[in-house]
């Protein structure tokens, strides 16, 4: 039986890159059914938005001009692969990830994003002709913000676990190597369930 | 041998009071060389120190009249009892936690200061000439909070363990039960020695 794991995500992140890589390693190992859901760092971090809560934001990424945000289209772009499907989208996601932070790309670049729906293997025209239904994919990047709102996340990557359990997990070192990632994984998850209720643990920066 | 560790402390906090009586029950279980610093949320949190480098406050508590600050005097009080040794400076410490998180006693009176000493065991009028030494008392304050602003700590309890890893660790449920004690130390500690190098570990907030 596959236990769901929601992460959000937000394509400017290199923690949520990190995040993800991991979640995805782990994933089959531990029998994970993960699952992709947006969270804005332009939106949460927002002038107009400081001071109200997370939940009843002013300034909304999902009705702004594409071209006045850096991730917006990344965000569409996500939801056009995940009309292909829970695997389609992950594989995506993961390969824009990698495009974006490793390999410098662009992040809303038409040509970044054929690059990873071609390594993705997903449907190009179906993806294209999705991208275009831009008022749909707005309507459903909108829903996810909310649905992050709501939660009160803050950063990404956070990680939802099947306990109901939600954590913000921020981790410089790509970890994929299948035991250490397992490792990493099981000890994010002792955090979160150990009887004393831990909400915190951050290093100081200097 | 024991290992030092070193724990950041304002009274006023009750996930620092929970911190050191996690440390306390820890401490002699794995040689653990305790030793108490100070932390100050009402300097670090002060609207004159908004956007100052944590190095460099210009609102500094150890200058402050004592009539002004809520928690002042319970520095002072601390190292007043320090004098009197690090074992007896730890359980001033931790009996006049007790005292303000479990029994609400009020943090800055003589009252509450005078108990904290008769239950840690410690020479009241000793601990009364060193708290009448103010002057000496505010600059080992500074020189306190002048560290922890060295090291970047933002909250209390922060803990730097022998490795020179630090973080703040806030959890909600008192654990002094010793096999639990330990098993969250002993997590506390694999997050922070983990090879990914975590940084942050934060459950949202609805």
């Amino acid at each position: 039986m596959f236990q769901r794991v929601t992460v959000y995500l937000d394509y400017l992140c290199p923690f949520a890159w990190r995040g993800l890589e991991l979640a995805y390693v782990v994933a089959p190992q531990l029998a994970l059914d993960l699952e992709i859901r947006h969270y804005s760092l332009e939106q949460g971090n927002h002038p107009q938005n400081a001071g109200l809560p997370r939940h009843a934001p002013a300034w909304k990424l999902s009705e702004q001009p594409l071209e006045s945000s850096r991730s917006l289209r990344a965000f569409l772009a996500s939801h056009a692969a995940r009309q292909q499907g829970k695997a389609a989208h992950l594989r995506f996601a993961l390969e824009l990830f990698r495009l974006h932070h490793q390999d410098k790309r662009e992040l809303g670049d038409d040509e970044t994003f054929v690059d990873a729906v071609s390594r993705a293997g997903l449907d190009l025209e179906r993806f294209m002709a999705d991208l275009e239904d831009e008022e749909d994919r707005r309507i459903e990047l909108g829903r996810d913000l909310e649905e992050a709102g709501e939660l009160g996340v803050f950063g990404t990557p956070t990680f939802v676990l099947p306990s109901g359990d939600a954590a913000y997990f921020r981790f410089t070192q790509l970890t994929t190597e299948p035991e250490l990632a397992v490792n990493l994984w099981e000890l994010f998850t002792a955090v979160l369930e150990n009887g004393a209720h831990i909400e915190t643990i951050r290093r100081p920066r200097r």
